[in-house]
C-alpha cells in the first residue's frame, strides 16, 4: 500500500498505521485527527465534507470517547475510508490543504478521558527482578503470580500526555536503618517502560468478558511511562499496594494505534506453566512483536539508549488481563486504560526500569557525557519509543517523553 | 430552625441537613434535588423560578459535578437560599407543588460522576483486627500505619447507588492447604462499613493541599459499603493490594450531606502517637460524631442490627487523608471519592465487617430468625445508616442498602 502523502523512510506513521489522536493549534478547539507521515489529517474537516461514515460532531470534541463508543464496525470503517482517501490517485483530499496540519505545528492532547486506570504486572522478568531485590532471591515470584495476571488500580487523574513536565514528588521515606520516616523529595525517581490498551466497548456490572472475545473490547494501544518513586513506594506499599509512589504522574504517547493496525505483528507468548484456569485459557498468537526503546537525556546532552525491550516478552497477554479483570463482574467503560506493567526482557539491557538497570541502586549506569545514573536526576528527559516492523509493513507509536523538574517548594 | 414542610420525628432530612442528590421519576430526566422530610425539592424548578443564585442548567444534569465545581461560596449560598425558602412563612414555594416530589415516588441516581476513587484504611481498630487475623497477632500494625494514612486506589466504575443488587463475584481462591487455586463463587462475601467524602475543588498536577485548608476541598459525605470477597482478596492481594476482591461493586447512599451541615458534630479524634510529620499536623477538632449502624436482613426476614459504630473513632481524619493524598503532587478532580476504610470501634459489637464480627469465620453470628452467619448468604440484604445528633440538631445520611444475588452463570 502506498499513499500520495509524503511519508519519510523513518516515519512511524505509515499508511498501514493511521492512529487516532486529539490535536489543536495552540491548545484551542481540540479535535480528532489521524497521523500520516509528518501530517495530521483533520477528521472533522473530512466529516464536514461528507467523506466519512460519521458525523462531524464526533470529531469536534476534546476526547475520542464518543467516537470510540460507536464501536469497531464504525471506527474501523472510518480508518479504512481515510486510508483509501490517502491512497487513491483522484482523492478529493488532494485539493483540501485545510484537511492537513503539520505535526510540528500541532499541540497534542490526551486522546481519551480515562475513567479507570489499571496497571498490571505481567512481565515475568520484571516481577522476578523486583521479587529478588525486595523480597527473597530464592522465591522471587509470589505463589499467585503464575496463576493470575496480578494487577492493581492506579490513579487516572494524573495521566498526562507526552511532553508534560513532571515535578519530582515529595513524600515519606524511611532512611536506611531508621525506624521513623522523614519527609523529602524522592531520591529514587524512576521510569517504567510499559504499554497500555484502551477499552473500546463497555460492559455492565456483573458481566464478564470471555478471554476469546477480549479483542473486541480493545480499541488500541499507546506507550506508557509509569513514573515511580521507589523510596516512597517501598515505605508505603504494605499491605495495600502502590499509592503515592506512582500517583504523582504517568505519561502516555498521544497517538492510539488500533488493534487492527497491529494485527500483522501477532506472535505467540511464552509458554504458561503451570496451566492456567479455563477462564484464562486462549489458543493462538496473542502477544505482539513491538520493539521498544528507552532513552535518557540529561540536560543539554544527547539522548542515550538505556534499554531495548519488546512487548512480545509479556507472560500474560491483554486478552487474559481483560478476562481476569472482569471475571468478578467488574464493569469496564470506554476510555478505561490498562497498562502492562514494566516490560523487561531476559537480558539486563532489556530491563524496563532504572530499579532493574541499576539493580536497586547498587550499579551505576555510565552515560556518554561522562555522568552516571542510578536513578533520575532533575532535568533528565526520558523518552519511550515503540515500533513494529515485518515484511515492509511498519507501524510505530511515536514517542512518550517527559522531563523531570525539581520538586516544588 | 423550623420548616413549614412536614418532617417526621425520625427523619434524617431535617431543615439543618438539606443534602444534595440526583433524582428522577421512572429514571427519566435525572435532575438535582434536595431532601427535606419525606420530600425532594426540585432545584431545577426553583432555579427556573429565579429563586436561586444559579442557572437551571446546573440542576438539569444527571450528575452534580458541574454544580459542585461552582465552588463553596455558590453551593453554600444555594443551600441557604433553599433553607430560607423552606422556613419563611410567606415562601413562594408554598404555592408550587411542582417543586416537590415525594421521596417514595423518586428513583435516586449516583449523585456524581466519580473520576477517581480512593479507599483509605484509617481505623486503628480495623487495621489491628485484620493484622491480627491475616499476619502477626503480636505485630498487627505494619510499621508505616501510624506515620501515614495508608490507602489505595479503588475501582470507580463499579460504584453503584443504594438499592442496586449485587451479584456474588466469582474468582480464584486458594482452598485451605492447597497449592493451586480453584475458580468458584466467593464463599466469604462481606460488607465494609465506611463513609466517603466527595472532592469539591480541583487541584493541578504538582500542587499539594495543605492539611489546614483541606476542608475547602471537601464538598460533602455519603455512606459507603465496600463489598469485599475475602477469599478472592486473600489469594490475589500480594504484593500490589486488593483488586478483584473489591472491584465487583461498592454501594453509596444517594444523598450528599454537605460538610457545612456536619459542622456542629465536629469532635477531636484519638491522640496520634507517635507525632505525625508537619504536613499531617492539624490543630482542633476534625473528626465527626456520626452514629453508624449496620443491619442484615435474610430473605423474608426482618433486618437485624449486627454492628453499631461511630465515624469519630477514625485515627486519621479526612483533612489528613487529603493532605497526604496530594503531598506528592497528585491532582484531584471534582467528583473524586475518598472512602475512610472500615470504621470499627473498640468493642466487638462495633466491628464494621463480618470478617471481624465472625473473627475470620471462626465465630458464628446468631440471627433472630434462627439462622447463623459467618459471611453473607445469597439474598441477604445489608443496610448501613448514619445519623448525627446534638442539642436537638439532627443530620442523617439516610441509608445505603444492597442485596446479594447468586453468582451469574
Amino acid at each position: 500500500m502506498t499513499t500520495w502523502v509524503h511519508v519519510p523512510q523513518n516515519s512511524d506513521f505509515t499508511i498501514y498505521n493511521l492512529p487516532f489522536g486529539i490535536f489543536s493549534a495552540d491548545g484551542k478547539n481540540p479535535r480528532a485527527g489521524m497521523a500520516i507521515g509528518e501530517q495530521i489529517v483533520d477528521l472533522s474537516v473530512l466529516a464536514k465534507a461528507n467523506l466519512l461514515a460519521v458525523e462531524p460532531r464526533y470529531f469536534l470534541q476534546s476526547t475520542l470517547n464518543d467516537f470510540i463508543a460507536l464501536g469497531k464496525p464504525i471506527t474501523n470503517k472510518v480508518r479504512l475510508e481515510v486510508q483509501k482517501l490517502l491512497m487513491e490517485e483522484d482523492s478529493p483530499l488532494k485539493s483540501r490543504p485545510d484537511a492537513f496540519m503539520p505535526q510540528e505545528k500541532a499541540t497534542m492532547h490526551l486522546p481519551v478521558q480515562i475513567g479507570d486506570y489499571t496497571d498490571f504486572y505481567s512481565s515475568l522478568e520484571h516481577a522476578t527482578n523486583v521479587g529478588k531485590m525486595f523480597r527473597d532471591p530464592e522465591n522471587a515470584l509470589l505463589p499467585n503470580w503464575k496463576h493470575l495476571p496480578v494487577g492493581y488500580h492506579g490513579r487516572a487523574s494524573s495521566i498526562v500526555v507526552s511532553g508534560t513536565d513532571i515535578y519530582r514528588p515529595k513524600g515519606q521515606v524511611l532512611p536506611k536503618g531508621a525506624e521513623v520516616p522523614v519527609f523529602k523529595p524522592s531520591g529514587r525517581l524512576d521510569f517504567e517502560l510499559e504499554m497500555a490498551f484502551i477499552v473500546g466497548k463497555e460492559t455492565q456490572l456483573g458481566e464478564s468478558i470471555p478471554v476469546d472475545k477480549a479483542s473486541n473490547y480493545i480499541f488500541g494501544m499507546v506507550l506508557f511511562n509509569d513514573w515511580s518513586a521507589r523510596d516512597i513506594q517501598k515505605w508505603e506499599y504494605v499491605p495495600l499496594g502502590p499509592f503515592l509512589g506512582k500517583s504523582f504522574a504517568s505519561s502516555i504517547s498521544p497517538w492510539i494505534v488500533t488493534l487492527e493496525a497491529l494485527e500483522p505483528f501477532k506472535v505467540s507468548g511464552p509458554e504458561q506453566d503451570p496451566e492456567v484456569l479455563p477462564y484464562l485459557k486462549i489458543e493462538g498468537a496473542h502477544n505482539y512483536d513491538i520493539d521498544l526503546e528507552v532513552t535518557l537525556a540529561p540536560e543539554q546532552s544527547d539522548p542515550q539508549t538505556i534499554c531495548r525491550s519488546n512487548f512480545k516478552y509479556m507472560y500474560w497477554n491483554m486478552a487474559q488481563q481483560l478476562a481476569h479483570h472482569t471475571i468478578n463482574g467488574c464493569n469496564v467503560k470506554v476510555g478505561d486504560m490498562m497498562a502492562s506493567g514494566t516490560i523487561s526482557g531476559k537480558d539486563n539491557t532489556a530491563y524496563g526500569s532504572l530499579l532493574e538497570l541499576s539493580w536497586g541502586g547498587t550499579k551505576t549506569i555510565q552515560l556518554t557525557n561522562g555522568q552516571t545514573r542510578t536513578f533520575l536526576e532533575d532535568n533528565d528527559t526520558i523518552t519511550l519509543r515503540g515500533v513494529a516492523e515485518r515484511d515492509f509493513i511498519k507501524v510505530g507509536f511515536g514517542e512518550v517523553s517527559g522531563k523531570i523538574l525539581p520538586a516544588k517548594n
